[in-house]
């Protein structure tokens, strides 16, 4: 019972000293991450057998990208060396009105130049029960979105389950039709799909009706569900108390059921990579066969503890993260 | 006129980078720190005489933690040098409904490994007012507890007060009984009691009645001062807006009245330190005999201000202190 | 079309663990700041002609804080070299409650000691069209005040525009009669005012009517308009949600017309330079010749979005205010 | 083909301004250390399939030294998890005539409270090829010493080739001859031994005749591989110019003959972990198969190379080791 | 009289902690260099009136580019804003015997992919007295071999006097003859040329006969005046005392004459730039003309000096370097 | 038995990153120090009574000094406090042959501005055995000249013993006659003498013959004995090796008898306070009543002890100069 996640893991640089900008910055923090990556790491750090594929340049940073992923006991056996260089991106963290901002430099990137048959996919999916793949991967060249869509169907060959998160990002994509065009092939092969309303929005300009989020989240799921023919289905919600504070909650449909979790409210310290933890929380719940309310739960209390921590990995442990999930919100101190 | 403290000064060790985890560090900001010595630094701050009791290693870190003291204006000529080594915890700072976490390594520490009459109390108390004790330090060893009853017992035959902060840590103590049977015994000698209605509750199980904290709270005091013979008794009330938000005040009973404080709410920086800080400001007003109102009222300011200052020494000055009791809290620049 | 502004450039030291009090920190960030070069850097930052005029030592520090200048993009040719020393500011920076410190170490600065005609104001503000002047400068020194009130009258006399600030800080100044009796005087070339109107009633005692913070302002404005026969005038309003959330909104008055901006509501992480901000931005705007409707929504996006960044600088792009301006404000990543 | 490590990993805390002392000091670097893990964590540097064997607590501090041990590609699966603490050492960084100095904190730690058959040694060395150990894993406690000789004896048995570095640490042992006890056993099982004329000076007073420190070394080898009947010996040497400047080579004693390397004269930047950096690239060229003159000179460059490192761990690449060892030593930028 | 460099300034990214590599580095330092842009700094610390031209995309690491070259008083303003991304590089700075080394990520960099005639050299040369380019730019695209070649022939025919530095990289360049083919056609419009003997070695073949460096450099550089008719040249000689200490001259070729500077000793701080920074001093003083003599003497100070600070700019001001030059050279400090 | 010092501590200001200069530098370290307050913390370190007399503002800067003084166990009663601002130096730290650099921002400091009588020197200097005074403070202000010929006079009466340390800076005295007219009032009550050959010829023109330093300091210590009429006079002695390597001796007449220390070759990484911890070394010697030998021997490892420490203050321990003097300085590792 094992995990692997496909994608680009890319150099993260970020202004040392927090609230301050790119243009006046003097150290960068270093930290190696992705979307991905991310989902692979949150799986790790909770205690799973997970293995993360890429493809990364033979110097320095290839290897110390390498030596981040096992630091969360990611193997990285499958990682193919070479190509020109790692993708890079610098993150600007935002605070309160002031958006986060991200300068990717991630063309011509190791992975985003593969040739055919990199990848011996038989041999990788081999033993294993779920790979998590996302709607990034695609846009980075066409191989890229080839090979995505090549080993949903292998996967689904051998009994190996896809998880698919859409993470349509607009300024990658030309146009949306782009985006449509792989994401249909892709959900032939997708056991479960993960995304929230706006992306159906903005990938499919599917506007569902509803009073408030929570009513148009479950009719964008139920039109995706119908349209996609994809019967699990894990969205989540958030709603804007102010710029700094939001309302989070996740909906998990699975055998035509809607399961929804409690509203948490937290205090953002950093964005990046909620999603990714809300899909690993998940995965997880799924894949112990726990009940989907339980799952659900768990994925939206990893999913709000991770506006909590800064950095796009969320490693928090199994046990903090059923504390949130119980309701342990007041932040008291343990000792 | 003037203080002892009594007990453990640890080695704290916080990950630099704020919001970061302690599995992902990769450097720990250093200080030395304790409730009792916090109580200490804060009355050092504050301008009192006061010393500071314990027993550390002699090697550099026990150098390095009697300068920390010195920093702030405490005596260490009584502290003990000897012993295997200093006490240890690494703190994770929270953030929102993410809980700070206290990692403890302080077991063998000099202080919880010493002997019968290291301390040469007649002496150490000689021409003191005040001695402050905690319930942190008898849980050490059986060696320690019978040293803090023992040391309640020569000061109030010396004249000198005895005020007690419970400071229950639930982590620490095998079973409340425990925790009891050791309080009663110094509650024999105390003169001043600082706590809250949770403390009560867990120790003691008494579940006072009220409709909100600040009822429940003096209920619970009434029920303690009753039941300990202690007639001076001052508790911290806390109310949760949202997880970084609290609503604090503090309630005096002296002479068998109630005096509560106006309620300040504070976002949260560091929650650690600040019942200290409250402590430290109810001594150094009764010290300086205010009337009984003022004394809630600038410990409850110091309560609140603390909760802005990263670390567990609260450094505010008395003026600052003042500033916030009458009102000043805006947060507008001070030029 | 260019601007120039004039006043002391300081060292400005802040404790680098933010959230640090300066009676224990170890180690402070550097920066070169003040009123007068804030806004200009802020001009440059938005791509504008601008120069700005001091007079620095001939030391490191002096080198340094003109490099910081030229970063910026502001022209530094017309600064003078020589005198004692940089005037020196250490800030504390507060949050919720405990307010930000300032410790001006400033007297004896090389500006402070300026001798009549240093600077060449024919030659410097040939071909300008805006001239910004605080109220900070005339406290300097006897020579200062005579020196700012002179280039006022030079400006106007070339026909360069006069923008004044007043800036007026209580610990400055003996009493705010020999404020008044300055300010009159750069009032006769003035064209165009910034204050608020908590200003207003500290210098002039003027105590507008109203039922809230708005109307007392628009009020203000009124009175100080007939009061010196200023016919721009542009004030900020500051509304306390809580110590670290504030509402923020502008007024201009221009050809007897008050223009009102929207009201942002921030989560405060910096108040310094904030004025300043909304100076550049106002500046910003009627020099590019915008309706005065879309100045003051600019200066009031700029005033909002540099609470959000660390340190005095607003580096916030023409590009990234008006995404504010535009309601973008729910903090969401751009990517 | 495979190798074992089994011994201490502690928490190394060193003050992160470099030349600065333990007393003065507010921040430490946090690695993770021993110097059986720095012998793994090189050999999974140069690539080899290596695992590492010890007993870590429960909590964020062992997860971090586990997740640190993969970063190097080190495998933890047979790391048993338990007991009350990590092992934690201090570093004062000497430089010049100013010596480096190590508080241990290690007592207690949860390896040193191992009991019998916490490992399962007949599972973990299957298909090993080496297993390396040192002489500091004995003296923790008489378990420790017992569980060093016992899986000493079960590799043997198995086939699996031990590898000892004696690395005696005086201050760590009561006297020599409890250390010569201990390891007159493990020589019984011993195929390669590590360490230096000095070592053997301290245990086994063994004082060799020569005019210089090689020869003196080889004489103290020859007597060793009697005496001890070892057929395989690596010794390093050291040769001191200036209290910053060393010359280094090494000699292997393999089938009765000696090999020296040439001398390598380096500036000091860190001198801890260099003998397991000699120790790793002695394995590392033994493993391999190069011949016995190639081992030692391989051994050689990357104990020279391991001085101009900071931390205990070496982290230079078999490429990196190779060209110094090929004579590049001027310092050229490699671009 | 004023300067004009021309060629890529990149990124560069350091691990923030000295002497780690980058391979374990969680920090990186942020700086904005490259050969011309190093010249261009040198010059303008120097107090000259000096551009830099180049091309950089239009975000905020190109503005922040911009903004570092600024700071050193150099003019941007013929600096083309646009393209994909700026050219990267990490540094591992080495020490004693550990290489410094660098990682290229510079492809596809905007200036790398320039078109023809993005750049009005006519414009950009008009009263310009002297252009710096070098060896670099012609390997970055066909096109920047072409403008560079082209920029030459215009300077040439506008009177703007050429000076190149042929900063061989033997890792960029596929051949040596590649490198010829270009460079010859530099030459024909060169009027100083910059290098030292290896780099004649290494592109021309060219093993000048002689006893020591020094012979062998002035061999190299009359060979190289005949062959190219070149009648400026200056070369370094660097000598090892040992990987950490250098010996260090320069030789001037003018009017036929070999002026030779004294020998500078120093232990090496920092390699990158003092090329660079030799260049520089030279220019320098050929500009005030200064004698042979002294303008190769202080170009030889600024070399030497340059090895004692971090990083690639030379900050030291023209009265530093003459102090070095004078012989204060035993690092007495100066208050 | 116990000591004072009175002189000037002032605010130390270092660029964070080593090696860089201040004209670049974005972050200081913070320290508080000056020539006299080193000495009291390092007579404190090695476990003395002492106290430092000094005035200092009324803020919080003024505050964090005192702290300082405090952490190193110096007792800081007798400060007095008021006036305008603490003294400020700025420090760029060279290294090989580039020369650190001292900014002083010194001038209206507190302690230059004192008034007559603000020091109860004889309530100050009752039960002291040593009060130690330096040639900076005179120069602070003429009331600071008549302070210390004034407290060096009331020393001598109340049986006080005076150190001087001639501590000449050039570059704050106008003419070296200005210094000799104080001087010689202080050497009328001086019991030991501090300084070095140089400063004998700097300021009394002294130019000793001799055939090398040695000799030299001899005939220079013997002239300024019998013309200044001080029978304990210790001097240091610095040969340079090269920029970073000194050789450090010292010596000490004392009874009519030179005592010479041994002669230690150091690699030096901060001279600042050298000469400092030789005083304190000496007169810590001297008050144990150590023989003259030992004394200097003690003091000259003090010395060369200090060049390996960053900062102004040397916080060896008595056990590790100790060691030193026995000769361990082949620098390693202690455990
Ligand atoms: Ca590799
Ligand atoms: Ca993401
Ligand atoms: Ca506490
Ligand atoms: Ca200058
Ligand atoms: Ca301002
Ligand atoms: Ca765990
Ligand atoms: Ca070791
Ligand atoms: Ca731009
Ligand atoms: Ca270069
Ligand atoms: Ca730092
Ligand atoms: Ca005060
Ligand atoms: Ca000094
Ligand atoms: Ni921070
Ligand atoms: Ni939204
Ligand atoms: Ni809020
Ligand atoms: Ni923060
Ligand atoms: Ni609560
Ligand atoms: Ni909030
Ligand atoms: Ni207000
Ligand atoms: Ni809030
Ligand atoms: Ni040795
Ligand atoms: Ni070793
Ligand atoms: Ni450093
Ligand atoms: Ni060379
Ligand atoms: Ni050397
Ligand atoms: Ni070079
Ligand atoms: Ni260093
Ligand atoms: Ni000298
Ligand atoms: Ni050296
Ligand atoms: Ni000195």
């Amino acid at each position: 019972m094992s995990f692997i996640t496909f994608g680009e893991i890319m150099l993260r640089l970020t202004p040392e000293k927090h609230k301050m900008k790119i243009n006046s910055c003097k150290s960068f923090n270093v930290d190696y991450a992705g979307s991905e990556s991310n989902v692979a790491s949150s799986l790790g750090v909770l205690g799973n057998d997970v293995a993360f594929v890429t493809k990364l340049p033979e110097n320095q940073l290839g290897d110390a990208a390498i030596s981040s992923l096992r630091w969360y006991g990611i193997n990285t056996n499958a990682i193919v060396r070479g190509g020109n260089r790692i993708g890079t991106y610098f993150i600007e963290q935002g605070t309160s009105i002031r958006p986060s901002k991200v300068i990717y430099d991630r063309k011509n990137s190791s992975l985003s130049e593969i040739k055919d048959n990199e990848f011996n996919w038989e041999e990788i999916l081999k033993n294993r029960t779920w790979i998590f793949l996302s709607g990034i991967t695609p846009v980075l060249s066409s191989q890229c979105a080839k090979e995505t869509i090549k080993v949903a169907e292998i996967a689904r060959k051998m009994g190996v389950k896809v998880a698919f998160d859409m993470n349509y990002r607009r300024s990658l994509w030309k146009q949306p039709s782009d985006a449509r065009i792989i994401f249909d092939k892709i959900f032939n092969n997708t056991n479960l799909l993960f995304g929230n309303a706006n992306v159906l929005k903005d990938v499919y300009n599917i506007s569902p009706e509803g009073d408030n989020k929570h009513d148009q989240t479950l009719n964008a799921m139920e039109t995706a569900s119908q349209k996609f023919g994809i019967d699990k289905i894990a969205f989540t919600i958030r709603d804007h108390v102010s710029a700094s504070h939001n309302k989070l909650s996740g909906v998990f449909l699975s055998e035509s059921k809607y399961y929804t979790s409690n509203t948490i409210e937290v205090s953002i310290a950093d964005r990046f990579g909620t999603g990714d933890a809300f899909a690993a929380g998940l995965l997880h719940g799924v894949n112990k066969e726990w009940n989907d309310q339980k799952a659900v739960d768990f994925a939206t209390a990893a999913f709000a503890l991770k506006h909590t921590v800064l950095g796009d990995q969320h490693t928090s442990s199994e046990e903090e993260i059923f504390s949130i999930m119980e309701g342990n919100i007041s932040g008291h101190v343990l000792r």
